[in-house]
């Protein structure tokens, strides 16, 4: 399995023949359409079933994006950037850019400054811009779109639409018109897969493709995840166990998970998995509250709080076995640092002691602790931690009885805010 | 005052003569030094009585490294680098570069590919390095200072000390011996102030002024705090207000405090005060875990989880009353993403609709709402917005009877991690 998960307690004693039942019949439940919020499962067979055609379409959009800008603006909030975000942090190394276009994000914010100062950033450069809302009326896109629209118009004239690519519903909304309108490329954001599941869709792969990212690789990672991770093994399948272990730790008193990571490249993935389990889970009262922490900087500053403060914590970390770029250190001829012990060592072996120090120090204060291991930072792998999660995910909601494809309460600020605004109609 | 308090309960009703005696016998044990670590109450009256002497030459030091330099790696970990990162941030508008030079921080991680990309970047630029460590001995600095010196000395041979600048303890110390040695420019961590409360010092100044900031303005805001905040007046000082409301929320089972920003340039000020908070509450199986969330665009993913899930959280909002530049809503012609209601309005306005709906969709989803206002994102405002964190956290531990300076938890990791890795002596 590309992910391995351990649990610092007895994992075994936590599986009972009726749990087992349940999870089974969870499986059951979502193959036959008969779970709850079962319209939104469209995620489940994706990476196995997606059109390669598709796939080749978006691979050619990516290449005349790549031969016609320097930059790809990328305008969406939500799933519908999250998912790209993260695995684009994921696979760039430090200090590096990616072999295709830049790639920056907007309409996640309403920000006036944040806009004019991407537009002036924009007039040296050549651009594209990818649109992405099944609405095509969130209103954060929306304004980010008007503003860049209008950019790209003044600027480009009647050739802006060959650089203008648009990701919405397939049949209707107020995005597909404009895009109908003015002859703009289209992707489709598929009906039955809510914007947290959606990055294996055309809303991740575009600007994955565009970065310069194989996107074969990643759904193939993806793929292998879907497959190995079809049955309720509760022995050997990492989905079922992570669920097993979240649905335990907080009916034990945890509602709080720490995701934490040692590489600075996975702190998107922290925001993405943070969307996917708290907008699935955090419903009626219940569910467990998602926070990040990166090591080693934060242990020396969280860290504290994780090892004395309020015990209601557990820790997830996600061990990276192996890393590209690395450094080993040497024998230094004076020693005032007192690191020649180190010698010979690697600073990935150092991180990894890291890691396994703060295993040991915050188990013993008390806060129980998983670990995913994956393998490397590679297409492959992100693709298969990805689905990983979003299976995950899906078996921990319904373990706490909780639809994970809605988000009743995510209209509530928007309602408001259309009355506030005086919005017709509000 | 700069930072205003408004709360969505009654205040009034949590003031009692009981608490207002226990805050003014907190502020007399701060004063004559009999509240517990007493030691490292240095920063409380740094702003107002730092010596010009030390402005004046970091000022001159800043210059310095902006004649020489391109680039300015600045080596810490903890509050050796989160207050003058949150500042940085704090100030720098989107897209834009600072004025001085570019700032980089390593050091606060174990990353191989980090540090050795980070080589290959510097190569085409002209380098100055600023280490910060009090005992020259933590891991993680060490092992960075330990490359970049070599590359340092490697690239500019003897001339590599005069880029080369140390903050570290002004008697003792690894760092402070090889300071000494190789005869770098020096500036001091005091004794009396703590890593997460040394911003107004050395540590913060020299890479705020580095990168082209007014250290005075900075300055001049924290000293304008330390004046305003030094009575315990429960109806006009916001820090003894915010320290209140947080005890009153925790001991009420609000054991979560969620700060919330819609500005993004807030996102390192989050982390700092994370730290701040975290680390100086979190002990003895007490303390508020301290999380965050940047909105609009976490309303589309934690935002669920604030609305609906499981009620054990308080927000903070940081409500920034005026935005440098911005952009006016226009009629559109086509009206198809129905925002033509919004013409005339500024984006300001709208983020500031998007505040207010969220405050009344949480409110009514059972999330005590605390709001902190400042005027603007300038050096003056940020230097009393982080003083009075300061301060407001002193207060906060002090009344869940913390020592807020001491850090016992940070130490367990290390000396694990020293065992693991065989150091000598572990």
């Amino acid at each position: 399995m590309t992910v391995n998960v351990n649990f610092s307690g007895n994992y075994q004693e936590l599986v009972s023949p009726e749990l087992t039942e349940r999870l089974q019949t969870i499986a059951n439940k979502m193959n036959d359409g008969t779970a709850a919020g079962s319209d939104f499962l469209g995620w489940k067979n994706w990476p196995s079933t997606i059109d390669a055609e598709l796939v080749s379409r978006i691979q050619e959009t990516a290449k005349k994006i790549q031969q016609q800008a320097d930059v790809l603006v990328v305008i969406g909030i939500g799933g519908s950037y999250l998912g790209s975000k993260a695995v684009l942090e994921a696979l760039r190394e430090p200090f590096k850019s990616a072999t295709g276009v830049e790639i920056i994000f907007a309409g996640h914010l309403v920000s006036g400054a944040y806009l004019k100062n991407l537009m002036t950033y924009l007039d040296g450069k050549e651009v594209a811009v990818n649109v992405i809302s099944k609405s095509g009326k969130t209103t954060e896109p929306a304004i980010a779109f008007r503003f860049l629209q209008d950019y790209m118009e003044k600027r480009y004239g009647q050739k802006a639409a060959e650089r203008i690519y648009v990701t919405t519903d397939a049949e209707k909304g107020a995005l597909l018109d404009v895009a109908k309108e003015k002859d703009y490329a289209r992707f489709v954001v598929p009906d039955d897969i809510g914007g947290r599941y959606s990055v294996f869709t055309s809303v991740g792969l575009l600007p994955i493709a565009a970065a310069g990212y194989s996107i074969e690789s990643l759904l193939s990672g993806a793929k292998r995840a879907e497959q190995e991770l079809v049955e309720v093994h509760t022995d050997t399948n990492p989905a079922i166990q992570y669920a097993i272990l979240r649905d335990h730790l907080y009916r034990a008193g945890y509602p709080v998970e720490i995701m934490a990571v040692f590489e600075e490249r996975l702190t998107f993935v922290q925001e993405w998995w943070k969307q996917l389990f708290g907008e699935s889970e955090g419903k009626e009262g219940k569910g467990i509250f998602p926070a990040s922490v990166l090591y080693s900087t934060d242990l020396h500053s969280l860290g504290q709080y994780v090892q004395d403060g309020k015990r209601m914590l557990f820790e997830t970390f996600v061990n990276v076995e192996s890393v590209g770029d690395d450094l080993v250190m040497q024998q230094a001829a004076n020693d005032s640092d007192e690191l020649n012990y180190l010698a010979g060592k690697s600073l990935h072996e150092v991180n990894g002691a890291v890691q396994q120090a703060t295993a040991e120090a915050h188990l013993s204060g008390g806060v129980p602790l998983i670990t995913l291991s994956i393998p490397a930072l590679d297409e492959d792998t992100i693709g298969y931690l990805l689905y990983f999660y979003m299976l995950s995910c899906a078996y921990s909601a319904y373990l706490l009885d909780i639809n994970p494809f809605d988000q009743p309460g995510v209209e509530e600020y928007k309602v408001n805010m259309f009355r506030i605004l005086n919005k017709p109609g509000y």
